[in-house]
């Protein structure tokens, strides 16, 4: 077995193709399969669907998302708390590995999707929104971009990173995106949990045995964590 | 090939099998693998990920829904858009298939999962929501059971049935809710869209194929307004 490292992950991810990363022993213990959003294809919704198993999911870094306005979902759970009780009562305040909220944001479709959760149509979705958010135009108009583009609640959830990537938060979404961010695409990564066949999360060793003989490269939360530390120190903040 | 009738079908749902249901040709053209949320299991997860590989969703009849204080995800994102504009200019006013808007209602895990998105913990999800939301007892008092054991945002997705089923609406949502209530089991279906590996849906015939290969059960859209029509005659109205 090849440990593979950082630097083919970030050239594995500048040229399309998925990568798999595994959180930490003392968090999720999970590996997400992921990609850059902005090179999600059809083939990549269903090979996620079929060989990872869990929820596809596309981020977008806290800035952006606060600039734009797209919120937590927490958040507006919480906004509507008042008509809805539940929402309040329901907060997700004990998830076992995460002092601070999920990460979950609004769910969205593309307007020319059809149901929505077609391989083709998650895949225009995903791939749009990447090419949507990251535009080097006033954040006025790239909300009216958002909106003549895409309706929600839809079939592709957004997932909003923490505020500072990996600093309060270690989580697939703040790694997946740091990997964007070091690899120089759209810092926009889509990611799907690996599944086992036991009821549970695939274990790490299974998803090792996966990697090599699928020739997919696998990095750890320690690598990323490293490599953005060093990235940071070059680069400044990621924003 | 066999056409295997209704009866069957609600046999099926009673002893927790899942079944196929085809919607209509001038709708979503979708089938939906199906099974009573009282029953799932954590191989029922498993199977609807793999051999189906949509979204997994669990209903809630309308009334039911109200009763308890569990919103539309289209009604809390419009109440939230002071705050966040974009929630209503992404209002889904265009849904092709639809003129309502659509079903998704909140994400829920159980407060006892980990994660929340494996086969367990799903299924832990879905059995016990089906289990605490249809018990004999006061809304506050139930209201209270489902803020114990369920967080929100989560990894299952719920679907509320448009008021009266299958009068407005014809949806999957419907079209499974009003299979539970024939069938005499708690009135909420668990349901995930079969996917082809074309990039669209799985077209009605290989899903007839893949339904008489695995001695699954197939119903049709009109199959179920037809039965539907026939029991409301003779039970009344549905809640």
């Amino acid at each position: 077995m090849i440990e593979m490292g950082l630097d083919k992950a970030l050239e594995d991810i500048r040229n399309g193709r998925p990568i798999l990363v595994y959180d930490f022993d003392d968090r999720e213990r999970e590996s997400d399969m992921t990609v850059a959003s902005q090179f999600v294809t059809p083939e990549i919704i269903r090979k996620m669907r079929k060989e990872a198993g869990g929820l596809i999911c596309t981020t977008t870094p806290y800035k952006v998302a606060e600039t734009l306005g797209l919120p937590f979902m927490s958040d507006v759970y919480w906004d509507d708390c008042k008509k809805y009780p539940l929402l309040a009562m329901m907060a997700p305040t004990d998830i076992p590995y995460d002092r601070t909220k999920s990460s979950f944001g609004i769910t969205i479709n593309h307007r020319k999707t059809y149901t929505g959760i077609t391989d083709n149509d998650r895949a225009m979705t995903v791939k749009a929104y990447a090419d949507t958010i990251f535009q080097d135009k006033p954040a006025e108009d790239i909300r009216k971009d958002l909106a003549y583009s895409f309706r929600a609640p839809g079939h592709v959830h957004l997932l909003n990173t923490s505020e500072k990537i990996l600093e309060n938060r270690h989580g697939h979404t703040e790694l997946c995106t740091a990997l964007m961010y070091m690899a120089g695409v759209k810092p926009s990564a889509t990611i799907c949990e690996m599944m086992g066949d036991d009821g549970g999360s695939m274990s790490k060793e299974d998803v090792r045995k996966y990697a090599d003989a699928n020739g997919i490269t696998m990095v750890t939360g320690d690598d990323v964590l490293k490599a953005w530390a060093e990235w940071k120190a070059e680069h400044g903040p990621e924003q």
